[in-house]
């Protein structure tokens, strides 16, 4: 049995030094997405995992293959063929200076021109348990979310664990909210475990909190069960960050599965690269649930797995699991020899 | 007075040490175009000169721009707007294993959606004393030749002297020679000094030798008279390259001018980069008739820059006016201290 | 019309990896100068710039003018010729660690040794709006002293906006204000806008307050309305920064026109190159003083400008004009996408 | 069904610029071995691969792993224990001046300290067409030889096709010939290919030719026959090296199978990375060999591969199906685009 | 007249970017060792130092000795053979990811393999002042340990100032304090200065307090003066860590001389290569007490060194004498030129 | 007993990746110089070597000291202070583009501004056995020629070898041979072993030939005996380079000692870094001068070395001994393991 994740994977080229592009001729370049990076960071966890997506059939679309068996995601259901490998192009920041993202055309790529008929289905669901899909490849085009739909509905009637992580990128939405919301209406009805924010549940879903001035805390206890009770889900979970300066970053996980809510103490994050941290997060849920972890355990678990995953290297987070654990129970020395 | 070039520009993405995309997970960038190319030498040369393309306004936009006026060219009529830089990809080859070169989508490029209006025609060619316009932006589309087509009118009219470099690549043209013969025979009508090798003489204008067994040279002899009295053209010239094997590769240049073909000797040549190695000798071809020399001087002036155009880094030829001159008068020596 | 700088531009080396030298064989070059940074500054802020410095005419050269372009910074009119360019080597320091910069000779670089006839002073000012010139020039010898006079009183007679930093250099003159106070005195004669700080003011110009145990700030607006009216200056500026620590580093800055003086708040500094952090400032305050921007607006967007400008790499000061202005509205996000 | 290979995988370290360990502070790393390089072509071919080795389970230990998995080679029945991987340090070499090659203590690592129960037989086996043995693992101890021998008869029982390459390594027999016959002459007699030189032949297995002072060739058209015919070996094929000097390699393939024996022409070699040419060879044949091609066609298919093989970075042979199809049937560009 | 310390050195490879060695194929190298880091450190203040150890007569064991030549301490003393040199990957952490530290077998190292025999005792001890050894020496083997105690008895005996650092590392001891005991024991006899914690004075050497519940300073003020006292030590010193987080690290230094103890002020770290800093401290102390410092001065010389010694590259503190002293003396400024 | 050589040590800064200056930002740096290039070959070879020079007591004089001291140079005697250290770039030729020098000022170096006074010369020949001047000292200024002057003439005295190296220069004497010929004729009164060219000892030293038409080898055997006999040299040695094309170079090597004179074969030379090959043959004759070789054991040795010192990174010549005695018995393999 294995987790498999539906969703496109980019080339990422950035810039070494925290140089401008226009000051420097180097790039370092490697390949990720949000389902690739949960998928990484649960093989690295120890799961049997599988990533479906489609790549060209050349040398771009190899070193994307090659990456992602590198990081021991099985690849053997990606769809080869089209034209192009979505690029973006990172100019770090630094101190009050933001991060920079440059993308060329992804809307041409040989994910986002794929077709149902790339994808096998009953081939790809096979001894699947869960399958994880994005808002981001539901942000695509008719094609893709039609894929969505397919892939999710026929992974419900097998009695695959649906996931869904709402991840609304407002920039790829023509019409905003008004595009989005019919889309994630629709595939939530298939899903069973949803990542969610305040404003998601909102401004999506439509569920409104009558508080005013309250934590956003107090906000998501009210929102949430009735928004796992209208759409049936097995667990709803999310992140609250709390960056009211670059020099205090913090971050707390709540999740909710049988009428029960837990939130997560705030930890600290250093950041050393911030791109996939929150994929971090997903990825310690979905493993804690899988392993049938108790609530507070599943969360506190994930928090410790989204602050190590803002300090490697890399869009996709590849903690192992006892750096997850140690974290987690304090055993903290800063030289492990 | 200046000269000026109109053409796309790419961003190349290298690997470096002669590895595959997915042996790596470094590329070294720099931006290129054959019009940038000859702009780039002939500004090494010591003419002032002037691109004109269309850019994307974000920071790999920025990046070409910066690299362009870091050759000494000038970006002030660069029209910038358009979404994306087309890119490739160049994976260097040794011995017997090729290069190979992988594209990105141009067809979305900024300057491949770049319409008539984003010139300002008169602006652009205000002390102008020569443009340079190639094959490879002719094969575009129906936008990007409008826009050669009435740029080269209007050059013509206010005698601006017109070069036109054929470079018929095959790939970009759907129906190949049937989809490129009118095209090509429109803009040599606006022409004045013409880059073509015996194919596109005689595959794309018609012009046939009825020798058979012959050296290219002889068939040569007889074509280009013909060339350039129907289309009444100042200068015909090109290389003749003859790559029997890898290890023996050398290269001639013709030009013909006012009624008199030169044929130069065969130069051996020893490649560090291939790529722009061919602009470097067009660059020659051209600083030495503006400068009016004769032919034979002009033809190996050329091909002494083409020489040296294969031995230095990047797309773009850098040699300096005293190393070509060095190298035609013999003046050599491994090591200048 | 444009602004010009005249200075000295010197090639920087420094070591990767916060490594000494003795600990390395990689070095990183680039070209700077305070004239050269506040350019390519203002450059990339929108305005036609040129710097006027003499370089010699050699690769070294030849690099260093290839990199003021890639900035955007016109060359035409730096005089070629000389021996040699300054070269300084820079090992970066962290924590307590200082930074540490080693000099090659500058006495003997090609500015260094420029004489009067070096410089077309009517082609040089044609079409300038305001020139910037600064102390470090000031202490090199008196031929260059003898240029900037020159071209000092030559603009200032022209109508040109004189823009003087004092940047006293206590290293760079054998008897300390003993020799400089007579060469301030006579440059600040043809100035308009001067950037100095309190101890300038004082130690230089002789301008004391009698106040003592007080803010530096208190002095100021004590000294600056009298230097002012002294010297006929339009505009005063400066900052003050408080480095009690290292892990607190902060800036203010200030201004006086039109007889009111305005100070800013302090903001922190998070610092990724420290070089050249100083003229980000000088350029966001004669950025907004051309375009008449009121006092306020003035120096707070040179705050904004000088807190950028020490978390970009290197000596010049690269931040985009939107940049700055996000910076100074607030609307900060770490990753823009 | 897949192909399978049993071997050590060691770490390569190698000093980049051609420099010696002692004027450089940097290394670039990878993993090999005989076993790997076979099967990462053989993968790269288009076949499903597997490795059977043992690496520790420490971060060196990940690190093969990754790498390996990114050659697309199976490393799900890798056993993972013991205490160390065995390291080697190349000093490329350029002209008159040797590669070196300095080993650090593999008797140490986890490969060759492993036991028989470290490896599932029957699970290792299922599935499998193919097993590559090779006489460098044949060298290390009893314990490794065990498991050779024991996997290699289980193989030729279930019908696997069991190939050897002999691989004679002097330095690794302490008695050379003398410690190294016995074994060979055990692990022969479950072999059905087997790789060999007329050394090989000659030396280990006792079968002379009473030619003397004719070419190697004529020598190996008497021995082969009857080696194989001794051993009733399926296939016996090896190359003939020809290095009378650096400036002139050659290299030439050979294979007897079905009574008859076929020697390509010789193929020049332009040597990028020496490394692992063989290996190269071994995979054309073998992948050949299953694809029931002709003698003729299986060699000269090999000595393209291994032409290419040493063209590319690293010990792993890496090139494409198609790359070694057109360097075969002659349709050589040097740049593809 | 020199310094000397007997010590193995080991070859550091070090993973660039904070990456682990999965995500990399790049390695940065460079020797290390606690003895050879205090040489360095006091060759660097101007001591003559020579490092007593074994390292192999190959492309290592060159690069080793060349780079501890680099360093200014003398290698005429080294003896050169065995077979192989210890390594140890390092990837670096960040946040709270620890760094982790991957040994290669060290057991088989020359250093670990050698013999009394290999070491020419009177030729070494020959103008020694001062010798180092250190416990993880210690920890290797009976001929180590042998080595150890014949060159500290006789360098006793000829008067020679014995130091021994303890450098307890428990992972390099079987059966922990039991095995390590009577070798602590037998050194200390022969030592004159002695670095060690309360740890270490106590567990080794069953010196323990009765206070509970107060600081380890006032602990130490009581086990010092017995510890000295019994083994008739002429100065014990050490450190105190106080890492209660990542973010507020902090060291002060102590010692005991002639029955008086001094404990320093806590210092703040801000660690840029964590590996090494401890040996900075034994550096100062040394340094000073060779030049008869007070007992104040020694320690607050020594956390200065230490201070420094965590801000640079390297296991090697690299500061030199004046740096120390004006961070002592506070005169700070974070550039100097 | 040691050998010593007196010189300058300068910087090379090096542009990886056969770039332009101008297309890079990068740098390679080396300390290296005639005498250093000398002693750090016969250190390699075995001897004990000490460099005489003056350094900036800057972190630029302590990475050259370092870098010294890493080849196994002894630095104890070399002076300290001054103010600036020689820097010399340089760009990297290919195939027909010559690789391009440009040096900073190096009238300025401590080495060439230092003094006789800075010398302490019965300290510097203690133990001296073989001394080694160069002209390129000698073209440096007055002093430097004093301080050659009185040591070659005490080393005399004292019975210690001493070379010369002719090495002329033409770009370092203002009157060429005029101001040269003096000064050469000083220096070798003093010198025992004089390396030198045809060109040298004709038109420095005036001995012509009467012979025309002749190879260069026919000319020496006239010219040399002459030379010896006049200035009494114990032995003359040289090269001839015959490199009438790129693709062709190779040299010999000859001596002539006791009378005899001894010619090598032509050996072809296989380039890596091309500066200093020259020194690895002084290295070479000097080393079998010492080990008293016969005079062809010498001059086949110093071929040997020369091939292998072109073949190595940088200046300086690193061969171990076996690798120079294997390439001259001719055992060559292309990679050792």
């Amino acid at each position: 049995m294995k987790v498999a994740a539906f969703g496109e994977v980019m080339m990422r080229c950035s810039v070494p030094g925290k140089k401008k592009l226009f000051q420097s001729n180097n790039l370092e370049y490697m390949f990720s997405g949000t389902g690739l990076n949960v998928m990484g960071q649960l093989g690295r966890f120890g799961l049997e995992t599988e990533l479906i997506t489609k790549l060209p059939d050349n040398p771009l679309g190899d070193a994307a293959v090659s990456q992602i068996q590198s990081l021991g995601v099985n690849t053997g259901k990606i769809a080869r063929g089209g034209e192009f490998i979505g690029i973006y192009f990172l100019e770090e920041g630094f101190g009050k200076r933001p991060s920079v993202v440059t993308y060329t055309d992804r809307r041409g790529s040989s994910f986002c021109k794929s077709k149902l008929k790339d994808y096998n289905m009953e081939d790809i669901l096979e001894n699947v348990q869960m399958i994880h899909f994005c808002g981001i490849s539901l942000a695509m085009n008719d094609d893709v979310r039609n894929i969505m739909f397919s892939m999710a509905k026929r992974a419900k009637e097998k009695g695959i664990l649906v996931v869904f992580d709402c991840n609304y990128r407002e920039k790829l939405w023509k019409k905003k909210y008004e595009d989005a919301i019919p889309n994630y209406k629709k595939i939530i009805e298939y899903s069973d475990i949803v990542f969610a924010s305040e404003k998601d549940i909102s401004n999506i879903f439509g569920i409104k909190s009558e508080k005013e001035n309250v934590e956003i805390e107090e906000i998501l206890r009210d929102l949430i069960p009735e928004f796992a009770a209208k759409y049936d889900l097995k667990l709803v979970s999310g992140t609250i960050r709390d960056n009211k300066s670059l020099n205090s970053q913090k971050l707390k996980g709540f999740a909710y599965k049988n009428k029960k809510i837990y939130f997560s103490e705030y930890q600290e994050l250093e950041i050393y690269d911030r791109i996939g941290g929150g994929d971090a997060y997903t990825s310690g849920i979905l493993y804690k649930y899988l392993k049938k972890a108790k609530l507070e355990e599943m969360v506190d678990f994930a928090v410790a797995s989204a602050v190590l995953g803002h300090t490697t290297y890399g869009d996709t987070p590849v903690s192992a699991l006892e750096e997850v654990e140690e974290l987690l129970h304090g055993d903290f020395s800063e030289l492990k020899r």
